[in-house]
């Protein structure tokens, strides 16, 4: 039998930030069909947002040294000259001790320099009192406080969340160069595994559980999926097919199985692809040992551990921030791991890193993380875990009561 | 003026939770199309996963018993009657003495009751050395370990995830009933906002945001989005409008104005919508005071604040939990936030939530929230925030260092 150089974790990470890029050029989208995709420009803006003077406040524009010394008991008397409507400009410019009315988000009349509220005023006869005095400025949104002309809005790199559209309406934008969402390909092979929709199992049969959770988990990170089905453990057929899906994808996933033949097969079919072959053969980690990342041309290639649980762990650790790298993604700043308590013992070996699947548990004293054990073959372990924790590879195992961070699964 | 009578955060999330359910009746989809989508009815496995008993290791299946005693210096002799084929039963039954080759994952023959690793064994001549003892049961998983017959697999109301979809595949299910993606539709009103891309902007106008920033966050929730456009502060013309989308909607959300007078119109356009109507007017909280949450039939309307910044935190509050209502979701179980130190001392009114937008930092010391000031009208304070830090109604503010939770804006 044949022994395998593993990588550990870091080295497995390294190897996917320093290989991989994006390889599909990148599009104009219309900006309502942006959410969620990677830019792949940087965004200046071309105005103010505002391009005026905004009250944020309904009340009286005025010149703020008429209210000087204004109080409850001895108020500022302004006459009001007129009505600001919103969304036009005042018809008149502000004199001397007058005041204008305005709304909320309605345009500063010339000569005003601040808001007195509503609250704080009464009209009585014709004359506005104001019981408040204001310092220039004072409910009011200046020109360009929101976005200034030339500022750098969001670089290329940025997911674009709903606020992040938001701000580019706000600048007029209305289409965005973003990176394509690449295709991902899976191909299941073994030849116990047959399709789910088979209702009644021979012995030794198990319907396929790969194809469906990592297909489902590559578009929930924007990919689009190429269900490629599943394929027997013969070369030939197995290469073919993989042949076929590479083509077609920007990635292409390899389901395997985790006996040593087909291990064999699935390293034989990848390097079959192109070259430089296979980059990482084997990571030490638990589960997921038999993870194979190799690059044929620019393309990324990836063999998953055939146990559910392992391959959808693998994909978390690997495939995710892949799929980042494919879509020009810029690395996460922050960690954005739950931190919870580990609820009991968990050895380990050092020189692996070990990843527990976990429960969330809230109790009075903080969040815990409570082990969900089964062997790495069990699907329904991961339906009931929230997440997983690493033990890294250094650490002989973690004891109760040790904060942790947890990886939530989504 | 008016004053209304303000709803705390938790008595307008108690109104969401009792007012709301799903409207609109399950449909039955392809599991392919099922991710995110809620479960309407509870899963209860049909057969055993796996169905048969299988290794998990590649090796050979013996009688436990046949083993014990074995070590390097004294092997257990037996004799390797056959190899066992992936997803094929074996073909002769294991006796006493006998060993048959398994693949990780191949049937157990009957007869045999564990499996001893290859890396345990050597086959010297005719005789398989074997170096080890198994226990019964060793390196097995047994058929129905994974799912039993009659097992609740998952209950109505659970959000379908990648590994749920995996487990479903496993017990032979290709369709599921989920409630189908509530219809919203997004009104933005107000004399001044005008469409994104109009290119030059009169003085006192500006963009459009709320739709855009609203809609991605809809449909980020699953929602299917209705974009009902822009319409002035004009009662007939926004109450007309409203109504027709009302009529295609589950939800119809109302972005409107925050000055007196547009949030009148808006309150009396959703007064026109129904019974019982209105049942939030106000919230104390900081910002988004002006939400107002009104049911007509058994559909939600709601009016949100509109200030950018405003609409989006309250979007994260109430919006999002009443849109997890319409699709039948199960409450969370846990709290799913951050936890970090928070950068410097806030205020806060008691009597009224505050909702402090922060930015996370990753320090030598742990996570810490920094405060992103900014008035609410700012859409930019947001794309610079990671989340948002809940000030409670009866806290007189949080102290630099203070352990905050922080809910992350996806």
């Amino acid at each position: 039998m044949k022994f395998f150089i593993v990588k550990t974790v870091a080295e497995t990470l390294d190897v996917i930030a320093n290989h991989f890029h994006p390889i599909v050029k990148p599009i104009e989208v219309p900006l309502i069909e942006a959410l969620d995709m990677v830019l792949s420009e940087d965004i200046v803006a071309g105005g103010q947002v505002p391009h005026f003077d905004r009250s944020t406040v309904d009340g009286f524009a005025v010149r703020a040294k008429d209210t000087y010394g204004a109080s409850d008991s001895l108020p500022a008397f302004l006459t009001v000259t007129g009505k600001i409507e919103m969304g036009k400009e005042a018809d008149q410019a502000l004199k001397e001790g007058q005041a204008q009315a305005i709304p909320t988000g309605g345009m500063l009349p010339a000569g005003a320099d601040s808001i007195v509220m509503i609250e704080h005023v009464e009209e009585i006869d014709d004359l506005l009192n104001v019981y408040r005095q204001v310092a220039p400025g004072e409910n009011i949104i200046r020109a360009g406080d929101d976005v200034n002309a030339g500022d750098l809005v969001m670089a290329a790199g940025q997911r674009l969340r709903p606020q992040d559209l938001g701000v580019l309406s706000a600048i007029g934008i209305t289409t965005v160069r973003v990176y394509p969402r690449p295709v991902v390909a899976i191909l299941s092979t073994g030849d116990e595994i047959v399709s789910p929709d088979k209702k009644e199992l021979a012995p030794g049969e198990v319907r396929d559980i790969n194809s469906m959770t990592i297909g489902a988990a590559a578009s929930q990170c924007g990919a689009q999926v190429i269900y490629g089905g599943i394929v027997a453990d013969n070369y030939e057929a197995f290469a073919a097919k993989a042949y076929e899906l590479f083509n077609q994808a920007d990635l292409l996933l390899l389901s395997g199985g985790s006996s040593v033949g087909t291990r064999d097969y699935t390293e034989q079919v990848m390097q079959s692809l192109g070259k430089p072959g296979v980059l990482v053969h084997g990571v030490a980690i638990k589960p997921g040992k038999p993870t194979i990342v190799a690059k044929a041309g620019e393309k990324p290639v990836m063999g998953l551990p055939g146990h559910p649980a392992s391959a959808l762990i693998i994909f978390h650790l690997f495939v995710v921030p892949l799929l980042k790298k494919l879509q020009g993604q810029s690395p996460a700043q922050i960690d954005q791991r739950i931190r919870a308590r580990i609820s009991r013992n968990i050895p380990s070996a050092v020189g692996r890193s070990d990843y527990i699947r976990v429960k969330l548990e809230e109790r009075p004293d903080g969040l815990w993380a409570v082990p969900v054990f089964g062997k790495s073959g069990l699907i329904s372990t991961l339906v009931r875990s929230d997440g997983m924790v690493e033990i890294e590879a250094n650490k002989e195992g973690i004891l109760e009561g040790d904060m942790v961070s947890v990886h939530l699964f989504q």
